[in-house]
């Protein structure tokens, strides 16, 4: 369709400066999201809400409205930031010319302004919806508000990340007394009309005027009671008309005034709310959880309704182009005939299949889409492989048939699990849709844990209770709980629980996320429990219908077995099956696709990966996982056990060098056996060993019943010691008696420790038949004097034991960068030092002032008050921490050149922070091993300057 | 006397690289110091000390040995960095043709040497050495080693600062059997002879051989008793020469070898001797008290022994330009008459007073020096003339009278107490000896702390038991020991201590510094307890000898009065009265000199000085010392008494914000009340108030009383009390819950803080009829976002203050930078900042990671080792604290030009700290209101480029 001149040069403003979000940032609004009270006063005015505005240094006209439909839009695909993904997805379908009804998207500059400007609007945005509108009219042939032939829309959300299900839609918009009349005689279907018209009702009361649902279904089930009902399709048009009657009545008496007729009103009521459900609570939590800034904001799309429920020759679906489970290539969804918007997706029906392919394998005897709808199916299958191809990716896809032609609603970026990005990027890469490099760039490294996560042991005994949709793959096991609540509660208290629920909605939120997995009895592999928690990486079984949830005994029952909270419960997202008990599990296999990605990435990746590893087991996993060393071995771990925390506490506990000397002498050999393991394990990668560095107050006896036990093995006065110990204790341990502090203080600690990493390299070389590779780092250095004061005596003790066994050991010796001060004197510092480990921990720790087991307390509130963008012992602080990493490279490599350089925090294992030491040109980083695939990859994508989560 | 060309020639070497000590430091050895058993080995051998040293990269012919006497001298005053104190101020006297022994110094780069070559010499030392020892014998007439003139010399350490007596010193060096027997026919008095060399052999096997005096004393008793001889007096030459024997054959049994009779042997023994001494206990604590790097090194002074023991008309003295206690303008000293060497300073004899006025003031019956040696009293006057005006200071001076002729030993800025130093200061000025800066920059700031110190009441009534010398100013009270480790101990249990002693000696150096104040009933004003207790600026009475201390019974008597340990005492250091119990004081004047010292300091300053303060006392009394302003008022310090105490802990424990209201309702009109007074006080002055940044856990209850109080004033069950409480407990409260993280959880903390400051400053600005000037600080900000969030607070409720009140308050709001992170990110800080105020006690905590509170465990070893050159929370670390700071500074005057730059921390009263502050070009300093004329004087001097410091 060709767009009219006039039109055109009406929407010639200039193009809004990209920036400008970000620039609004600042003023947004915290306390933004507003009780249904406050909303119903807000509300209650027809046009109380298009208020004049300050005036803004903005220019004057602005574009604030971009429409689509007819085969053309004025929006592209590119401008998601402006339109958000539904809108620039809607766009660039109308371009495709695939068929989309017409609309229009009012940008997430609009909700910038909204925010900053005490919730009012720029003063045009009227002029070019009502210019929009009367298009989209015209498009659809209808118009808004017409007595005889009304246009009616859907105003959703459509932010620049998909946020599904988190923020408000109103459906059927436009329709009144009047307009449902003429609804009804041009479908000639009253029922479908007033079903209509009460829809609209309860749905713009709950979400535009705060008028809870209940308060309609009370009145429907009261009805119903009354008449004799059972279901809802049991009431014809006039008990329809009535009960509409009877809900405007009620929206009178909660708001006190009447449901708005005017279809202006609603308009602007229902984009008011849709702009205030940015700041909502399940937002808010939404996006802290996927780390999306409140400053981006949402757009709001207005769109022609087409019904899919126009009785059988209509319906609404959802579609992938290739399976989002497996990432098999085959087109892949779920439909309901005669169904409108939500349904699908809400879980409350369960739904058909698409292809007859599929229905034969799920063994469903309702028709497939392929069947029912021949005409639809075979558009929508054209429609799938366009998109596919350009966007070169799997595609998730709304969809309507109204009375037997498709309407496209909506495609996106398909939500996938970690298993079938890895497949389809490697397929996508496969049929050159896309290069390898992309093909890396295509996977959140964070997803890659769900690969990493343990499956059902096939040689476990399976008693399986019930089977439902592997709708998240992995397996999990934990103790029953049937609320969010709870399942937080019990997490906090260290419980591993499985969330068993009839359905799951976006209030569960924060308990899905607290528990190990998540079962349903009800609802689709699109339902919101199994959107939420692939999204997660959570196991999930949903729609297993065969169990019986009931909350009020708390029980679970299938077949004769009744499962109790409390109760430990299996399930198998994999499979979809729900087990009774706690069942083997299996490591995850680490070839196929895995590796051929991990073997891209590695092609491609600068920086270095290893492993922090103190046990054979892990030192083991680092090897498989691709480790390349060890970058941290903290001895302090290896003393954990039962007969060696004694002879450490004996050690801290000595009040003099001879009788600390004693509980050394117990502790060498047990050192020593460790790492005579570790480096035969590790041959010739380097093993960087931290000298100990103890939590004075972990290793430190409490009860008396220890310290008795430490008294008897020191031949010690129990009264003395407890003086001792209490004496020891610190206010501050984090910023104690540690560290290189503790072998200043009594060399004779790092005398033994070095003592066995020389003797030990020196059995393993031999064992092994080449030179192991040891690094000996000093951990909690402020000044180059305090590693002089260390390296002596590591340094004699080399020579001792090369005398000694006539081996000479090649070893470095570095330090840990943890503290400030280390990080500005790194010039001196690395005249002593062959290589630094940034310990971003404590690093993150002293930079900040924020002891990391205290912070509990007030980084919730600073992550929900945005005062911190992320949580900075997650994600490194870039702005603080990473200038003093940024200041320690720089002065580190001008006084050596040869300086290595890496990191051993837990940031080393996050690819945000990954990324930051790809761009600091650090050498390696260091993560726990199971983080090793995730850091490969996060590397190589650092290393292409691209990043999964800025693609998000 | 001329110089003989060849002499002058042969000593024309290459002038050594000044530098070249510093250069060395790092390879100071730290266990230097032998035992007397380590020494006993060393010195057996005749020349085993004289050892061939490995190749070094020096010059080949370096002067080691510098000449003096003569009246001419290769050294010179500005030459006391190599030369060290007593060897420039000899090679000083010598060019100004005073009377000097002659002698020769050997510079402290021979000890630098010594100690960087594992205790050898250069190789070409002895012969410079051999040179020098012959010029002086040529110049004294006598020969070293002579049978029929024998030279005898001294040797005597001499750094580059003054460490009196905590270095050896061996004198009558050169005696053996021959020279003795020589010295008799010379001298004609074999008594002398033979006492010189029974002395001679007790020194040198003390300090070179290291057996101790007790040997000797043991003979002498024994021999004594045989002989029923009562006193030293009643021996004759025959006894001594038969006792000499004795202690000869105990040298021989305790070494294994006999006393050196080789005149050669003797000399490098002692050399070497001084040089370890260096390194012995006394001297480390030394050093470390006062700030003196080892790196320094001492001098050795080889010189012309002159006898003040000849009989009745030789004597030894020391005098001062000018009274050290007082600073009076008289020649001030005390001398005995045939004596020698160090039985002045020793305090074993009292002394007599060198001038007639000061025999009459003294009621002395002993003549004075004026009297009894005319002659030599007439030279020294014309000798402490020259002296001062030369050195335009006050000068402490030693000098020896042999047979009628004056010589002069030592001269050295003199040691005076802070009054003393004022006043000299004022009066050199007053003379033109000085200009009016440089008196500013010649009192050492930390002085002034004792111009502070309380005296006794004039009114009070004074029970004196005893009256001793006036030997410090200032009057202390505690209670009595007798031993320097209990005084230790005692204070380390938070005691105050008065410690009492016959006399002191250097081993009490400890004690002393534990003590409140120093009593000792012998030895004078010059006694080793006066020097040392002027020094550390404590009180002292010295010579009280009508008090009897009986050590076995622990008691001090006098007068029928007996006191025993743990009883209290007062003593007047300017009076010299010791008083029986504790006797009211009063605050020290602050008129006259001290005020037209700080009238000059102002004039020069250009850091302002600021006080930190919560209580109307200290604010008075930092209104009195010269604050311009309060620079740290810490709220939290305002909520410590009871009643207010139990509201913070309602606050804090409270559940929800309700309950946090009802208990800040509580705190709002103390808080205002507060204000009120600090507001009124200060005037227009700046008042900076520190919004609450509590240490959670010390306003935490703990004991189930205290928490059963708070439960009941908030009607809440205790049991979830404590809970909470429980909650709440931090592992490092130190990077906890606190600071501005407060003031963002909880917004209404600070709304009630800035309501009581707001509503505060309007009344007290209606009460004094003009505005007052609050500045609010956020503390503990890490980030701008964090600092917006409160500041918008605080502005809000200043507006709604100004609306109720009619008055608008002028006021700043600015941040605290004490955490890395916040000087990183200053620029973007100080865009909503008004002032930085560093506070540098927690900056110095997180930028070098170590809690002040637990620190204690390690620093000890740090500064023993010297790896930490200061305690970092004393003075600043310029390295990594200064440099955080300087790039705060940088940044955040980049973003707003007139930014206030602050420090708040307690450096802020250390005159290092100050200089480092005056350098980054802050505007003000604020410390505690005793510091802050310490403060003042110390920006004045870094003004002036130059600090007392330096001069040392």
């Amino acid at each position: 369709m060709a767009k009219s001149k006039s039109r055109k040069s009406s929407r010639a403003a200039p193009r809004p400066s990209p920036k400008l979000a970000a620039r609004n940032k600042a003023a947004d609004d915290e306390h933004a999201a507003r009780s249904p009270a406050q909303r119903r006063k807000a509300h209650r005015g027809p046009t109380a809400v298009i208020k004049a505005a300050p005036p803004t240094t903005a220019p004057a006209r602005r574009k604030w409205v971009y429409a689509f439909g007819g085969g053309d839009a004025e929006g592209r695909a590119a401008m998601r930031n402006l339109l958000g993904g539904k809108g620039s997805g809607l766009a660039e379908m109308a371009h495709l010319g695939l068929p989309v009804p017409p609309g229009f998207t009012i940008t997430t500059e609009v909700c910038t302004y909204f925010y900053d400007k005490d919730r009012t609007y720029p003063k045009d945005l009227k002029a070019q919806v009502d210019v929009a509108l009367a298009e989209v009219g015209r498009l659809a042939g209808k118009t808004f508000g017409d007595a005889e032939n009304p246009l009616l829309v859907s105003v959703r959300s459509g932010a620049r990340a998909s946020m599904p299900g988190m923020m408000d839609t109103v459906l059927n918009l436009g329709l009144n007394d009047v307009t449902a009349a003429a609804l009804a005689r041009k479908s000639g279907d009253r029922r479908f009309a007033y079903d209509s018209y009460r829809r609209f009702i309860t749905m713009y009361a709950d979400v535009v005027l705060g008028i809870a649902h209940h308060h309609f279904e009370e009145i429907l089930d009261d009805y119903k009671e009354r008449h004799g009902y059972k279901l809802d399709t049991d009431l014809d048009a006039a008990d329809w008309e009535e009960l509409i009657a009877r809900y405007k009545e009620r929206v009178a008496e909660e708001t006190t005034a009447p449901f708005p007729q005017d279809p202006q009103t609603q308009l602007w009521g229902a984009i008011d709310a849709v702009l205030g459900s940015w700041m909502n609570q399940r937002a808010v939590t939404y996006r802290r959880l996927h780390g999306i800034p409140k400053s981006w904001g949402t757009a709001v799309n207005v769109q022609a309704m087409v019904f899919g429920n126009m009785g059988e020759t209509s319906a609404t679906g959802v579609a992938f182009t290739r399976n989002p489970s497996t990432g098999e290539k085959k087109l892949y969804g779920e439909f309901l005939i005669n169904a409108q918007g939500e349904d699908v997706v809400a879980g409350i029906r369960t739904p058909q299949e698409i292809t007859e392919e599929a229905r034969k394998e799920a063994g469903s005897q309702k028709p497939s889409m392929e069947r029912a709808l021949p005409q639809a199916f075979a558009e929508l299958k054209r429609a799938h492989a366009a998109l596919e191809k350009h966007y070169r990716d799997m595609q998730d896809i709304e969809f309507t048939v109204e009375q037997g032609k498709l309407w496209m609603l909506q495609t996106r970026s398909g939500k996938r699990t970690a298993g079938a990005a890895l497949r389809i990027a490697i397929e996508l890469a496969r049929e050159k849709l896309i290069s390898r490099e992309e093909a890396v760039t295509r996977i959140d490294p964070l997803t890659l844990d769900q690969l990493l996560h343990p499956t059902i042991d096939p040689n476990a005994e399976r008693k399986v209770i019930a089977t439902g949709l592997p709708a998240s793959p992995g397996a999990a096991c934990g103790e029953i709980v049937f609320s969010s609540e709870e399942a937080e509660i019990l997490k906090s208290q260290g419980h591993k629980v499985i969330l068993v629920r009839v359905e799951t909605s976006p209030e569960d939120i924060h308990g899905m996320h607290a528990a190990e997995g998540i079962l349903t009895t009800r609802g689709g592999m699109t339902s919101h429990a199994a959107v939420v928690a692939r999204g997660m990486g959570k196991p999930c079984v949903s729609g297993a219908g065969a169990l019986r949830v009931d909350y009020p005994t708390q029980t679970v029952s299938a077949g004769g077995i009744t499962l109790k909270k409390g109760d430990t419960l299996t399930i198998d997202g994999s499979s979809g099956q729900v087990l009774d008990g706690k069942v083997a599990m299996r490591e995850p296999e680490l070839a196929g696709e895995f590796a051929t990605l991990m073997q891209w990435a590695d092609q491609v990746r600068k920086l270095k990966v290893r492993a922090n590893a103190e046990t054979p087991a892990d030192a083991r996993a680092a090897v498989r996982f691709g480790a390349e060393g060890i970058g941290l071995c903290r001895t302090e771990h290896m003393f954990f056990e039962e007969d060696r925390i004694r002879a450490v506490r004996e050690m801290i506990l000595a009040n003099d060098e001879k009788a600390r000397r004693a509980a050394l002498v117990k502790l060498l050999p047990m050192q020593r056996a460790d790492f005579v393991e570790l480096f035969k394990i590790m041959g010739e990668r380097p093993v960087t060993i931290r000298l100990l560095d103890p939590p004075l107050h972990e290793f430190l006896p409490h009860s008396e019943e220890e310290i008795a036990a430490v008294a008897a093995a020191m031949n010690a006065d129990p009264k003395k010691l407890a003086d001792r110990a209490h004496e020891l204790h610190e206010f501050n341990p984090m910023l104690g008696f540690r560290g290189c502090r503790l072998a200043i203080a009594f060399p004779e600690i790092a005398e033994m420790q070095a003592r066995a990493i020389f003797e030990a390299a020196v059995e393993a070389g031999r064992a092994i038949g080449g030179p192991v590779a040891p690094e000996i780092m000093v951990p909690l250095v402020a000044d180059k004097a305090e590693l002089d004061a260390v390296k002596a005596v590591i340094d004699a003790v080399a020579q001792t034991v090369a005398a000694e066994t006539g081996s000479k050991v090649k070893y470095q010796v570095g330090t840990m960068i943890e503290l400030p001060r280390a990080a500005l004197k790194a010039g001196q510092i690395a005249e002593t030092a062959e290589f630094f480990s940034f310990g971003t921990n404590d690093l993150t720790q002293t930079t900040l002032g924020i002891s990391r087991d205290d912070a509990a307390m007030f980084l919730g509130i600073y992550a929900a008050q945005g005062i911190f963008a992320a949580d900075p012992f997650v994600t490194l602080d870039r702005e603080g921490v990473g200038e003093l990493i940024h200041i320690a490279a720089e002065r580190g490599r001008a006084s050596r050149a040869k300086l290595k350089l890496g990191i051993c925090g837990e940031h080393g294992g996050d690819p945000a922070s990954i990324a930051f030491c790809h761009e600091a040109k650090l050498d390696y980083v260091s993560c726990s091993p199971f983080r090793v695939p995730i850091a490969r990859l996060a590397a190589a994508q650092a290393a292409l300057g691209k990043s999964a989560a800025s693609q998000a």
